[in-house]
Order: C-alpha cells, then structure tokens, then sequence
C-alpha cells in the first residue's frame, strides 16, 4: 500500500533469492479499511516510492487505479472460516475480505510463482495461504520476517503518523512484548499478559485491543505457552489514533 | 455523484426557487458502494458536469476528494431501524450507511438550510430525512420530482451504460410500472405485479430484484393498494449488468 520502508524492501531482497523476475505492487486498497478516516489519513508518498524501488532489485512496479482493479468482478465473498473472526477480523470487521478481493484480482492478473508478504501482518498472511489454497494452489505464500528500527518498534507505514511521545510509548509497548520469548520460560501466559496490560494501562496514549496467544496454523486460541509447541502471541494497540499490530513466533525447543 | 443529466439540473433549478445561494456536490462516494465492480464502472464525467453546472444557477461546486470528507471522523453507524434494512437496504448491505456518512460529513462542512434529492431514489430520501430529524432538524430535505427521458426511462447516471438492447427493455419495464397509477382502480396490487413479472421474464436482458408496495412515510409493507391511502410501488431490476431503479408515488383520491 505504498510509503514504503525497510520492511518492504526486505521483501524485495527476499524475492530475489528465487531468481525470478520481481513485481511490486503500490496500491492502497479501499475494500479492506473499515473506517473511512483511516484510508483517508493513510500515508502516501507515491514519488518516495519509486524512488526507493530504483534502488532495488525489483524489475517492475504495478500502481493501478482503483478502475484497473475492480472493473473485472471478484467473488462476492470468501469463505475463510474462524480465521477472520478472531483477533483482527473480529476488531476489523469485513477487512480480509477486503484484503482477499484485491489479491484475487492481482493473482489472476500477476499470475505469480511466488508471493512474498511480510510476517508482522501474520493473521493476513494466513488468510493469503488459505486464499491460494482454496484458489491458487500453484502460486506459493513466503513469509518474511519483521523488520525493526533501531528502538524495536516493528516497522510499519503508519509509524510515521505518530507525534513523538505516542513513538516513545509504543516502543516501550513493544519492548515489554518482544520479551515474551524470554518470559514464557518463567510465568503463565496469563501471567504475563496482565503484566503487559499494566503496563500498558500506565502509557496515557496506548490503549491495548487484544494480547492474544494462538496456534500459527489457524490462529486458533492457546491457553498456554508450552515449549514443545509452537505458538504466537499476537498484539494490537492504539497509540493516539494510530493502530499498530505485533506478533512474536515462539518456536519449540 | 456526478455524470450529470437533466434530473440534477433540475435539483438546482428546484433550490432557486428558495432565494438560497446554491452549492452543488460531486462526489463519487465509495462507502455507498457494496459492490467493487459497480463503483469502478461508475461513469465519471467530470469536464461535462462542469460545463453544464455553468449554464445554470449554481453558485459554487464541492468536488471533494475521499482524504477532504474523511479526514475527519465520522459516527461508526447510524441507526435507521427497518429503514435500512428494507427494499434497497436488503440487496445492497452497508448502502445507506455510507450514504449517511457521507451527508453527515456535507452537512456538518456545509450547514445548508434546504437540501434538495432527488424522489427517484425515494428510500434514500427517506434516510436523508431520518438523517436529518436525528442530527440536524435546522435543515429542510426537500424532494423533487424523477424526471424521465422521452421514452419515459426514469433518468439516471447509470443509463449510459445501457447497450441498445438493454434500454429498449429497460423502456418496456418502466412504461409497463407507471401504469401503476391506472392499475390500481381496476385490480390488486398482487395481480398487477404478476402480470408486470411476467413481462419482465420474457425480456432476455431484464432481471428483477424487487417490486414492492410500501407505506411512503417509512416504507414498511403495504398489502394492496386503496385510494384511501396513499403508498408508494418501487421497483429494482437488472438490465444486462446495469442495476435501475424506479417508483410511482399512488395519491390518495
């Protein structure tokens, strides 16, 4: 959705390790925002964009319109089970279906090898796994790991719209998260999610919508950690109007 | 929304009568769309309308764009009851929320004293005044009659995106519906629309959402017609891909 950072060059970098020729999407889709102000206050910086993709190894970038896109129907709507229900789905009600309609058409119209999405939107890139399965079955879904700036916060477009102490207090959030790989060796999930949320409770500018353990498979809740399976605690929060979302892969030992 | 024809002059020529100053809006509204492929295909003329607004007695022209209306917030969802739910609010979920979201905007950005609509999308006039009573009772909502072509084809945007073949039916279809108005003193309501369905079935392009009788204050379902009461008919069908609207307002005698 362009106003681009490190997070999506990495993707780029990430691509060019399969020798194919490498294609970046620029489109700020309308369908998968569910508040209106939010789409109108995403950034967009279209020129800085295409500044930074010269840079890189990518051959060439697709910035349609919305009439480019839409024109041709897409399905009505996709069945995705629980997994649009729970965490973002249940906050962002009618996004992945926004999410799945544009990269159906993008996938009929790219007709992709490999697509490479970054990790920090994680219940997306299961929604996009299940989209190529149920219509895509020859096109593979690659995960890339979550870029950080130097203070830890995960990268992201809107982290620009942030004043300065909602910065500060969304890193202090997202340090106190990280630190869930470590903490699970020593308390209860529970534990140490009403921890964080005190925490977080003291940030004037922070309000927490969900801190959630699941199954990276499906998302589905986990009660509790458990080092011989896999699991990821999952975040999103508001620092002033902005909303921001992480995650934290714990893998088995 | 734009693609101006001679039923919005006719808006405009209605509100002069008011000694007001005039201001006209084009604005291609996303949120009111349920569908992608019809907001995409909506025709755009923007140069025209110009043209045409200047030979009239418009004041000044509001072509906001998406970032001038939705900077700011607008209420999470309205509540119109059945309203909403009915006729159109049934094929087409989320339609009038967006257009109240939309008014809500103008209407705060504006503060108009009257505001003329057109009657032929008469379930959003309903919602408008709805809007209007919840929100903001200092403004008048006003409706002014459809205006039909010569071949009595209710006008609207959509029609240009008729092929030769789906107007002539389109044509039959509305001519066939304003016999309403005669019908009524001579059968009932259920059996003047089965004969008007029938119609409709023999015509290749034409598939019809809905044919109605309703209550003209609140829509709510009529049984038969009486000319004791007054009621409404409204129509919604298919011509090809092109989605048309009509009613016929019934007096009472």
């Amino acid at each position: 959705m362009g106003a681009l950072h490190q997070g999506h060059l990495s993707l780029i970098h990430q691509a060019k390790a399969h020798n194919h020729r490498i294609l970046a999407s620029i489109f700020i889709n309308p369908l998968q925002f569910n508040n209106p102000q939010d789409l109108a206050l995403y950034p967009q910086t279209p020129e800085q964009d295409l500044a930074l993709l010269e840079k890189t190894a990518c051959d060439a970038v697709y910035m349609p319109t919305y009439e480019d896109v839409y024109a041709e129907a897409v399905p009505e709507s996709f069945y995705f089970g629980d997994l649009e229900r729970v965490l973002e789905g249940s906050f962002r009600p009618g996004h992945f279906q926004g999410v799945a309609k544009v990269l159906y058409r993008f996938f009929k119209d790219v007709n992709p090898q490999t697509v490479v999405l970054g990790l920090k939107d994680f219940q997306q890139f299961t929604i996009v796994k299940e989209l190529s399965r149920q219509f895509f079955p020859e096109i593979d879904i690659e995960g890339a790991p979550t870029l950080r700036d130097e203070q830890g916060l995960a990268m992201s477009s809107r982290n620009q719209r942030l004043s300065q102490a909602e910065y500060k207090q969304a890193v202090q959030v997202a340090n106190a998260f990280s630190l869930a790989s470590q903490a699970r060796f020593g308390q209860s999930f529970e534990h140490w999610k009403h921890n964080v949320l005190e925490l977080c409770s003291k940030l004037p500018d922070i309000s927490v919508e969900y801190l959630e353990l699941g199954n990276p498979i499906n998302l589905s809740p986990v009660l509790d950690w458990n080092s011989n399976q896999e699991s990821i605690v999952l975040i999103a929060f508001y620092a002033g109007q902005t909303r921001l979302i992480d995650n934290v892969i714990l893998p088995t030992n």
